[in-house]
């Protein structure tokens, strides 16, 4: 079955707000395994939504429309559907009903603009709306079916999930996800990737190969592209272990997992606790560890010692060590992961200083440049690396991502520190 | 001129991520006076792409295109235009040496791979990508201005901006943007900034009233709605004027700067220091203040505090405060804020405890619960707030914006504190 999905609103053409609700949509579709061929957006207009109803019907066998099911005037979906349809908009008594519930339940009275909103094309099914005014609806077109929702994303994903996901999965006769595997990757460019992986497509060409690059990682997809199941899940293993001991040590996770995410289950496993001293990533590593709900159990500190004076008085490090080699310096980024270890006891320490840019670079040390430190029981260890941004949130990010990565290597031995 | 806007990427239409390339486009293409029709999203498909092409080029004037322009084997926008285009697929020289010198300048070899992104259609004009690998393009089809985009955000908008937005200038006959405004508003959800707002098109009819959310606040957008920009600036000060006394002080900056930003230049002009102690943001209040370039004249030092021991022994917080009231307390938000400014001796100390979720909440501190602290020159302060989300991330942004929001009416007195 293929679908499309079909969002309406000025808000969202001309750049207003984010279109989350294609999003969820999506991805909820996908775990019925139903895949997304278009997402379509248009505004608040008569011809254009109609013209994107009868397209996509003509093209696909799910359609998905949200928004445009409001009283006002610029709600103009359920016209246009009609429209699309050849058929009259008219009262439908059911929606009429269910929003005449809606109010008394409520002890409101209604409006009479809200009257518009029942009215439905002729020989449309009312879909209940359990949390809003606008009855929803579902019509076949050319073949297509088309289920009509609320934009509101509270209302659409309460109705979505209620009346229209269990009628979809019935439609498909499919119970369960769409087989899939995510690898994450750091530590290479996308086309590296792409370069080391390209046997993969000869050696299982039944499974789709993709990136998402959710920058410094790179996410390697790999899902089953037949609606059959069989023999997907022994597929997509051997397609798993060929891309892990193709990239070996630049894999974060077999199992999707974000850097952060990765790090704190190694810290988890092992019992062990960490804390941070950061300069150049201005809290980022913390904020990235503290992303993952239940860091408190192994998250203790960090200290964003920004100011040579906090590197001093909070951390530890040495005055002399910064006078003669500098704030970024190895040197400095090892007393600084061995200091904050010193501080809070915990089992490993970690430390960025760099320069993020735009400014601050010199000959010697460019924007770009980054000390990371780690330390821990029986080692205190650090190196200097030069990347090549000059966008002050792209270093940060890459200097985080480092810093993290550096503490996982230490947390999986067999692979060793670069 | 009537636009539209192409994403292509499997990451998009299977749900994987949000196109947020599409909504800065349309938006900034506003700003320019061209009106988007429609934002469609396709996947890695070469004849899905190709056909996405060729139907938007026959409707409108000028087609954005973003993504599918690396070196891996699911790029395929290009061969997709050269396809919409009926012509061949040639590499270009031009191209070709824009990617040699990007991977000169850093030292680096080019892989044979990445010539592939040298191959564009034939007739194709050459858009230099100053940040990445993979070169734009340009074509007409149709009579359709096509620009073709890499779909990573970063490289995408620099590109726009320094070489694709001039053009579609000339092209529209304006020598700049459209005068516009943004007033960037916080602590009012989007519908009420919309019903204050409500006599706005009545008393400004040429000037367009916008909203742009990014949680957790909002950018209120004023532009001059006609292409001729006589009386613009004045219409637009007066519009600005009345967002401004409307909203009040739930207005941060009326010159559309970001929270972060505005509390450093807030800072910077009265020459005063800034130090955090977070709990529950856990480094997001640093890593904000530091993502603006030149922070490190007034941040000095964030200690992300996530154990109690670390409040007791990094800040000062007095042990006996936490028995007695608990971390997430106004008491240890003040000491937090106070202590953090005595230990660096920063001008403010700023502090945030409290309950991001999903877990930590009970009946008397719910999850969102957040206690905020600001400390000063003769003063201390701290304030429990309980906001209704139960997404981490939501509640951690959501919290560091009330801190900085805080300090930032410190910094503003004659509007004084909530």
């Amino acid at each position: 079955m293929k679908a499309e999905i079909l969002s309406t609103g000025d808000e969202i053409v001309s750049g207003g707000v984010n279109d989350t609700n294609s999003t969820w949509l999506a991805a909820t579709l996908l775990t019925m395994g139903v895949a997304t061929e278009r997402c379509v957006a248009v505004g608040d207009d008569l011809v254009g939504i109609g013209r994107a109803i009868v397209e996509a019907a003509s093209r696909v066998d799910l359609l998905l429309v949200t928004g445009g099911l409001g009283p006002t005037s610029d709600d103009l979906t359920s016209e246009a559907a009609a429209m699309a349809g050849g058929v009259e908009s008219v009262v439908n008594p059911e929606a009429l009903g269910s929003m005449e519930r809606f109010f008394a339940k409520r002890g409101w009275d209604m409006a009479p603009v809200n009257q518009k909103q029942a009215r439905l094309p002729k020989g449309a099914e009312v879909i209940e709306n359990g949390v809003g005014t606008a009855p929803g609806f579902y019509l076949i077109l050319s073949g297509c079916h088309c289920f009509f929702m609320p934009g509101v994303p509270s209302e659409m994903k309460v109705m979505a999930r209620e009346n229209v996901f269990p009628r979809i999965q019935k439609l498909v006769g499919l119970s369960g996800p769409l087989p899939s595997r995510s690898i994450t990757v750091f530590g290479l460019p996308e086309a590296e990737v792409g370069v080391r992986l390209n046997e993969f497509n000869r050696l299982f060409p039944g499974v789709r190969l993709g990136f998402r690059v959710d920058f410094p990682l790179i996410e390697v997809k790999l899902s089953w592209g037949h609606s059959k199941g069989k023999g997907a899940e022994t597929a997509l293993a051997k397609a798993g272990q060929f891309v892990a001991s193709t990239l070996g040590r630049r894999v974060v996770s077999t199992h999707g997992l974000a850097m952060e995410q990765e790090v704190g289950r190694l810290l988890l496993e092992t019992g062990a606790t960490v804390a941070v001293a950061e300069s150049c990533t201005g809290g980022l590593v913390a904020s990235m560890l503290t992303d993952v709900a239940g860091s408190s159990d192994y998250f203790l500190f960090s200290g964003v010692t920004y100011s040579n004076d906090a590197k001093v008085r909070v951390i530890g490090v040495k005055a002399s060590t910064l006078v003669s080699f500098g704030a970024v310096s190895e040197e400095t980024a090892r007393e600084m992961a061995q200091g904050v270890r010193n501080l809070t006891g915990a089992t490993y320490g970690v430390s960025t200083s760099g320069i993020a840019g735009p400014g601050g670079g010199n000959d010697d040390k460019p924007v770009g440049t980054v000390c990371i430190g780690v330390a821990g029981p029986g080692f205190s260890w650090a190196k200097r690396y030069v990347f090549p941004f000059d966008d002050r949130g792209m270093n940060k990010k890459m200097f985080a991502a480092t810093a993290l990565e550096m503490l996982r290597r230490r947390l999986t031995p067999e692979e060793g520190i670069l």
